[in-house]
């Protein structure tokens, strides 16, 4: 059972204030530059929906992204929208404050949850993991040659270690095809989990780096399908980016486990940066 | 400029009741032996949301089903949660009402809208449009040898043209792939729009058909990206899964214009049938 001594843990930790409203504390661990990053917001959300729910697992969580947060005080107000036996259904909301203290929403999420531990064994799956290179073959931000430009504080946070043939942006030859794939963990060993899943699906650099554009690519949405419960060990993540068109480009991203199992997966919609 | 002697048109249309609440009548002509299809329901929805928020069109829509809705009156209840300068954000859903009167809500969407013909013409894709037949290579539910069982009121409202090789389920061998390809249009002759792309990405038969389980796919949650306004013509689908685990399945829609644009992309999670 992860706790407190996990980073993770307690920069997405939820304290109730009354039913189905909890504050939060947005942590400035987890941005890029200035902005927070999506997955760990996510994941905050997520965990305020697992208390407020009847069921304990994100099985699908579309979030819309309204506005940038910031590091500081949040709040997350749920709504229990349908309680069933095998899924529930809820909404959250996550506000900060104006500086006259009115509520500013920031994202707006829909998700139906339920127990993954309680799902049968069946798979019967054609998908098949990433092809990546073993891990100690992958380039981190530490690593000599090709070092990660716009180091950020989440950097420090995970471990990432990025397949080199999709690592082009970073010495200057982006590929052209829109593929990211990393080895990916938390950075003081914290072992996945379903709700560490959400931050893991938005955590690698954006596909548009490959593509040779070097910009903010602000996320209108994501949704994400947990699958199944993690094995312990370090995740597979690849990210795919099919169709950049009128300005905006979907990022496609799968995630496995150590046992070789389809974990997650998820879409969203992003703003193309205009480099 | 689609009218009302459109059947899509005139069965998904709303009537403002008050500010942000349309009244609706769900069609019987859109079910699938007694339930109503999931894409008119969003189709419906989405018309609802483009009337009240300040832009015309879904670039991506979040939909949540929490029960089955039935024909009959119902009632959209919309909330404009942001309005921004390129995309707004709306929430809407979609209740009918219980035999003592009280409403009861069959779907919550989030969506994000914008306007498809105020985007730069650049297109950077690698999607390459699904391999399909010939249109009349490919069959529907009058055609001769494979007849497509289950015949229900919606059929007669679509001009769907399978791929044969998709069609195994239908004469007793399915192929064991979860794949799903064919030809779309409307079968009164309504050109697509960004309104019906909603309908065309959940209307053809389940994949699971071709995985040989035959029993029913509900839908627990659809997201669809509209990317292009589609070209006069007709379209083609493609639908793909490949995770059947733990008793859920997810279905990847991609819908091609006759330009040979992208103009839609849709994930969904559903139950996958015992059968």
């Amino acid at each position: 059972m992860p706790g407190m001594d996990s980073e993770f843990d307690r920069d997405t930790a939820v304290t109730l204030r009354e039913p189905g409203v909890y504050d939060a504390e947005l942590s400035a661990g987890w941005t890029i530059i200035h902005a927070v990053n999506g997955g760990y917001l996510l994941a905050l959300l997520g965990r305020a929906l697992g208390d407020a729910l009847p069921h304990p697992h994100p099985f699908t969580i579309s979030a819309h992204y309204l506005t940038p947060s910031v590091p500081g005080p949040a709040v997350v107000r749920t709504e229990t929208v349908r309680a069933g036996r095998t899924l529930s259904t809820g909404q959250a909301s996550l506000f900060q404050y104006a500086e006259d203290g009115t509520e500013v929403e920031r994202i707006r999420v829909l998700a139906s949850y339920g127990d993954l531990d309680a799902l049968p064994d069946d798979v019967r799956t054609t998908a098949k993991p990433p092809a990546i290179p073993p891990r100690e073959h992958c380039l981190g931000p530490g690593d000599g040659p090709a070092p990660i430009p716009g180091s950020s504080a989440i950097t420090e946070r995970l471990d990432i270690k990025l397949d080199p043939t999709t690592l082009g942006w970073a010495v200057g030859a982006p590929s052209g095809k829109g593929e990211m794939r990393a080895w990916f963990g938390l950075a003081d060993g914290r072992e996945p989990d379903p709700l560490s899943l959400l931050l893991t699906v938005d955590a690698l650099p954006p596909t548009s780096f490959e593509l040779g554009l070097t910009g903010w690519t602000p996320t209108v949405e994501l949704t994400a399908h947990i699958r199944c419960r993690p094995a312990p060990g370090p995740l597979r993540v690849s990210i795919t980016t099919r169709n950049l068109a009128g300005g905006f480009l979907e990022e496609d991203a799968e995630v496995w486990d150590s046992a070789d199992r389809l974990v997650a997966q998820s879409r969203q919609l992003a703003r193309a940066p205009r480099g």
